[in-house]
């Protein structure tokens, strides 16, 4: 990867980050030709990027033309598609929510049916905040299944019946489309909103199955196949009889999911089919139920055990379905973590319930599509189009 | 994180990674201003980094002038210290070996007596090749312990008695020392030198114990506090009766290290101090050594089954002492992986035995070093010095 210093994309870098506000900034920063400078600022402020006030503090003479990023021209939308729901966030360009919606959907009617209602969704925020269809410059969407990020293909989801291998980026005319898996959403949109300092994070969602979304370096760590994350099918000890639908046994989400958990208390005569049942029965104090969740807590203790030694993350964010009974959950996962890692990578570890709750999902699936647009190569592509 | 693009570090990564052999490519590349770009390559050729040759191709007039690293005028070191030896590669600064030596050296003798055993090796082999010690700009060291990286101190190295929180950059005057844990300068080593398209690579050490290092997108992943890839201690199913030095049980080390097989070997009447006497034992045909040493494998396999479905690397290379007999180690840990991992991340796996081999960790090492010399922020200091 050769970096192309100086580049548009490296001056609108230089701006959205707050590091240069005006030309000189610029001139200083990158050494460009106040000429080059110049071209590069006008090229953005005509695709409509950049803005540039007359508001800059007086030095004496002339007050500095004041640069930053121009809100008011684009639109982007976060899509947070669950098993029965979709939450759309649209967003300017700075990452600020401008709308949202949510209703209940069944990702089961198939890719034409939830395309559709979120087409007609995104029509009706739009109208809502007063901007046109065409100011939509992309839009991220995160689905509960593995995707091939490349190309936005689900991959053998095995809840989204009808969608393996469907190409989602193609049912939106004229604006870049980016399919994500929702747990890597969420970790993008936790870190972000509530932990952007955090070299190395891990959200951790526990809802029906069990997923884990890895920022490295700040940045979503996806794996060579796109795959990185899929944390639901390690072994753990001493559970060899339990088997799950992926065909091996003792995985962590045959164990310790919310679909495991409701498992166990049906056959303890409760009525549970689900992990919002799951949730219910704690929130009731029924003490089997509790009793479960916390014993799921260290079972999944046990593995992000042997993640915190191999990976060292610095948060370790809980979230999904069970969050909503974290205190039992993270309980059981502190106790084995603290109990079974190294203390030089546990002394300074947090593992904390999400803060960002049912927005992660959505937040970052827009961020993902914000941070795409303005990534240098695609603004290059964009001013030289 | 702000980028300066079109400084002299921008520069110099252009023309040592090939994108650009003349002034005009710069000018091209960078959109920086022509005095500008000359301003840049002088410095870097008053600096001894970069040179400036005639032999361009004719284009019918003057030939363009040639820009290539200067690679007459450095020297690098690369210094593989375990635990009974010490092995040192001297380089110049695009990685080309020039000359190097290993002896026997005890790590127990403590950091004075190692270091001062080291220094004297670099004055043999920079003598040896002609170049003055003034030409030594970085060293990269590994050691068979945690390391605070950003320190070069050992944190409490268990099998190097002494060397806890030494400063060991200190004992070197004049020139950069980096230090790092063995195993991620071995996985450095082998990624530039056999692997160098793979973007997510794990490099895992079967010796006394059990390492990994892990690359990322092509760069070393050391996690929070620098404690990555310690996957030694994570548990295995099964081996609850197994304890470990760290005081835990079940450790993959205390199981599947080369001193636990070696352990296993003597309580069955061999004679087998060390993973040496194991290597010795299965070469010679030894069946309860093979028949361990595979078991080994699979335990290992059991870990990296996780670790493949948490962060889909596309190559697990297998080095260490166990290494030198890897038929059977592979065959145990192949076995685990692909029957425990899910088929999307095994698809296009590999796992193989070290290429680099016993060079890994110095050559390692010593890219650890050039790379770190030859980092735009450090060419910039230097520059601007």
């Amino acid at each position: 990867m050769t970096p192309l210093p100086g580049s548009a994309g490296d001056v609108l870098t230089l701006i959205s980050a707050g590091s240069a506000t005006t030309r000189s900034d610029l001139a200083k920063l990158t050494g460009l030709a106040r000429s080059t400078i110049s071209q590069r600022v006008d090229a953005l402020i005509e695709r409509g990027l950049v803005e540039e006030t007359e508001s800059g503090e007086s030095t004496g003479g002339r007050p500095p033309r004041q640069l930053r990023l121009h809100t008011e021209e684009h639109a982007f939308a976060g899509v947070d598609l669950g098993a029965t729901h979709c939450r759309v966030a649209l967003m300017d360009i700075s990452g600020e929510v401008l709308a949202e919606c949510e209703d209940g959907l069944l990702i089961g009617e198939g890719p034409e049916t939830v395309l559709a209602h979120v087409d007609q969704r995104l029509d009706h925020l739009l109208d809502r905040v007063g901007r046109p269809r065409s100011a939509l410059r992309a839009i991220g969407i995160g689905v509960p299944g593995p995707v091939e990020f490349a190309t936005g293909r689900p991959n053998n989801p095995p809840i989204m019946p009808g969608w393996n291998d469907y190409p989602v980026p193609e049912y939106f005319d004229g604006v870049e489309v980016l399919v994500d898996n929702d747990v890597n959403v969420m970790a993008l949109g936790e870190h972000r909103n509530a932990f952007p300092g955090a070299s190395h994070l891990l959200f951790v969602k526990v809802g029906t199955g069990i997923g884990c979304g890895i920022i490295a370096e700040g940045t979503l760590h996806r794996g060579a196949q796109g795959s990185a994350g899929d944390i639901g099918h390690i072994r753990v000890s001493g559970h060899d009889d339990a088997g799950c639908r992926c065909g091996n046994s003792a995985c962590l989400e045959a164990v310790a999911g919310g679909a495991a958990i409701a498992r166990r208390l049906s056959e303890l005569g409760l009525s549970a089919e689900s992990g919002g049942d799951v949730v219910a029965l704690v929130q009731a104090g029924d003490t089997q139920a509790l009793r479960l969740v916390r014993e799921a807590g260290r079972l999944i203790g046990e593995v992000l055990a042997g993640l915190v030694n191999f990976f060292n993350p610095e948060v370790i964010v809980i979230g999904g379905a069970l969050s909503r009974v974290h205190e039992h959950l993270l309980a059981g996962i502190r106790e084995t973590v603290y109990r079974r890692s190294l203390p030089l990578a546990t002394h300074h570890l947090s593992i904390t319930p999400s803060r960002t709750g049912i927005n992660a999902a959505a937040l970052g699936a827009g961020i993902l599509a914000i941070e795409h647009y303005l990534s240098p190569d695609n603004i290059n592509r964009i001013v030289n189009a």
